[in-house]
C-alpha cells in the first residue's frame, strides 16, 4: 500500500469494516467473515493497517481501538460499533450474524467450551508464540534463555491441544466435533507454527485438524486479507524448497534454538 | 497445606467447587465467586492447589483443566462440568448464576465491551504482567532486555485502561459504568502492580479504581482464597514500610530496572 493510501479513517457507511493486517490475531477476523459471507452471503469492506507503519496507533484509530492492535471491526449497522481483541470479534459476529449457528454453539455448555478453548489461545497459544517469534526471529539481539523459554511453551501449549484433538475432528462439538470459532482462534495461530521455531509435524492430531481447516475456501481467503501471507505454514514450507538462503538462514536460527533449548536443560512436557 | 493434605481428587459434591492458589487469575475466579455469594447467597467450596507443588500437572487435575492451571471451577450440578481460563470462568459464572445481571449485562453492546475488556486482561494485561513478574523478579538471572520489555509493555497496558477510566468509576456500563466482571478481570492483575516492577502511583485514574474496587469487601475476602495474598498491592507496600530488608531487596529490583530502561532507550507511551 503507497503512503498516499495510507488509511486516515473509515471508509464505509454501513455493514462491517474490519481494520487489519496479515498477522494470526487479523486472520482470525478475516477467517470468520469469509466464513460468514459464504455461509449467509453477509459482505464486508476491509482496510490494510500496515503496523510496520504504526497506524493502529494514531487518534482516529485507537479511538476504535485504544490498544492501537489489529484487528478492529466496526459494525456500521450498530451505530458503528467497534470491537477489538480477537475473542470479543468472534463472539460478536457470530452473536450478530451466524442466525444458524453453523460456526457456534447454543447448547450452554458447549458454549462454555468453544469460549474455554478461545480463552485458553487468547491468553496462552497467541501471546506465547508472539513472544517465540519475537526472541525466536525478530528480536536485535539472540538471547538463550527467552529463545527456549518461549518456544518451549508454545510446545507445551501445541502438545495440550494435540491431546485434545485425539479421535477428534474440531475442537469443541459432539461426536468429533464440529467446525466453530474455537477451531478459528486456534487454527490461526498454529498456521504460523514454524515460523515461530515451532515444528508442527511433531504434533500429529494437530498437524492433520491443521490441513483439515486450511483446505476450507473461507480460510484461504480469510488468510488473504489483507493479502497473501509469507508466515503461513504452507509459504513457510515452500520457501524452505524454493529458496536455499532461506533454508540456510532458517537453519541457523533453529541451530541457536537447539543451543539455547540444551544450555537450559529444557526438556518438552505437556501440560 | 501439609503433604498429607494434598488434594488428589474433587470433594463436593453438588454446587460450585474452585480449585485455585493465591495467584491473580485464582482471585478472578474466588472474587466473583464471594460477589455471587454475597448477592445471591450462592455457596462454593474450595481446594488450594499449591502450584509450586505442581498438583495442577496431576492426572486428576488436568481431566478438568487439560491445560494443567489454576483456577479451574467445577459445576456440580452440570454433571461436574469443568471450567478452565478466567475469561470463560467468569462469563459462565454469571451466565449461570447472575440471574439478575448484577455483575453482567444484558444490552447487546454493553456484553459486548466487557468481553473486549475482558479479552485485553485475559490476552494482554494477563500475560505481559506475568512476563514482567518473570524476568523482574523470578527468573534465576537479571537478563535487561527482556525485563524492560515486559514492565514496559505492562506500563502501555496501564496507561491504556488508565486512559479509558478517565471520567468513569467503573470500566464498562452507561455513564461512569456499573461494577462488573470487566473490572474483576482487570483488578486482579492491577492488584499486584508493584510485584511486577510498576509503579501504580504513576496512573490516577487506575490507582482510584482499583481503590474502589479493593474496598468491596467480597473483593478483601476473594483475595483471601485459599489464604491471605503476600504480593498484592496493600500487602506489599505495608511491607515495604515494615521490613527494611524487602524494602533494600525491592530497592535492588528497581535499580535493575532503571539500568535496563536505560540500555534500551525505554520511552514510556501508550498505547
Amino acid at each position: 500500500m503507497s503512503s498516499s493510501n495510507r488509511p486516515s479513517g473509515l471508509i464505509a457507511n454501513s455493514g462491517i469494516e474490519l481494520l487489519t493486517w496479515g498477522t494470526p490475531n487479523g486472520h482470525k477476523a478475516s477467517i470468520i467473515l469469509e466464513e460468514l459471507k459464504e455461509a449467509y452471503g453477509k459482505d464486508y469492506v476491509f482496510q490494510g493497517i500496515n503496523i510496520s507503519e504504526n497506524i493502529q496507533k494514531e487518534p482516529w484509530f485507537t479511538k476504535l481501538g485504544p490498544n492501537g492492535r489489529i484487528p478492529v471491526v466496526v459494525d456500521h449497522d450498530q451505530g458503528g460499533f467497534p470491537v477489538q481483541e480477537g475473542a470479543a470479534i468472534l463472539a460478536y459476529l457470530t452473536r450478530h450474524y451466524d442466525p444458524e449457528h453453523k460456526f457456534s454453539f447454543t447448547d450452554p455448555l458447549d458454549l462454555s467450551r468453544a469460549e474455554q478453548w478461545i480463552a485458553w489461545q487468547h491468553g496462552g497459544l497467541g501471546p506465547m508464540q508472539g513472544q517465540a517469534n519475537h526472541f525466536y526471529r525478530l528480536a536485535k539481539e539472540r538471547i538463550p534463555y527467552p529463545t527456549q523459554r518461549y518456544v518451549g511453551e508454545t510446545e507445551r501449549l501445541y502438545g495440550t491441544l494435540d491431546s485434545h484433538l485425539k479421535d477428534r475432528d474440531y475442537i469443541v462439538g459432539e461426536g468429533r466435533g464440529k467446525y466453530s470459532i474455537a477451531d478459528i482462534a486456534n487454527f490461526s495461530w498454529v498456521n504460523v507454527a514454524y515460523f515461530a521455531g515451532v515444528k508442527l509435524s511433531d504434533f500429529p492430531n494437530l498437524e492433520e485438524w491443521w490441513a483439515r481447516v486450511n483446505e476450507r475456501p473461507a480460510v484461504k481467503k480469510g488468510t488473504s486479507v489483507p493479502s497473501e501471507s509469507q508466515i503461513v505454514n504452507a509459504a513457510y514450507l515452500r520457501r524452505l524448497k524454493d529458496e536455499p538462503e532461506f533454508k540456510q538462514q532458517e537453519e541457523e536460527l533453529a541451530e541457536l534454538l537447539k543451543k539455547a533449548k540444551e544450555q537450559y536443560n529444557y526438556k518438552y512436557s505437556s501440560p
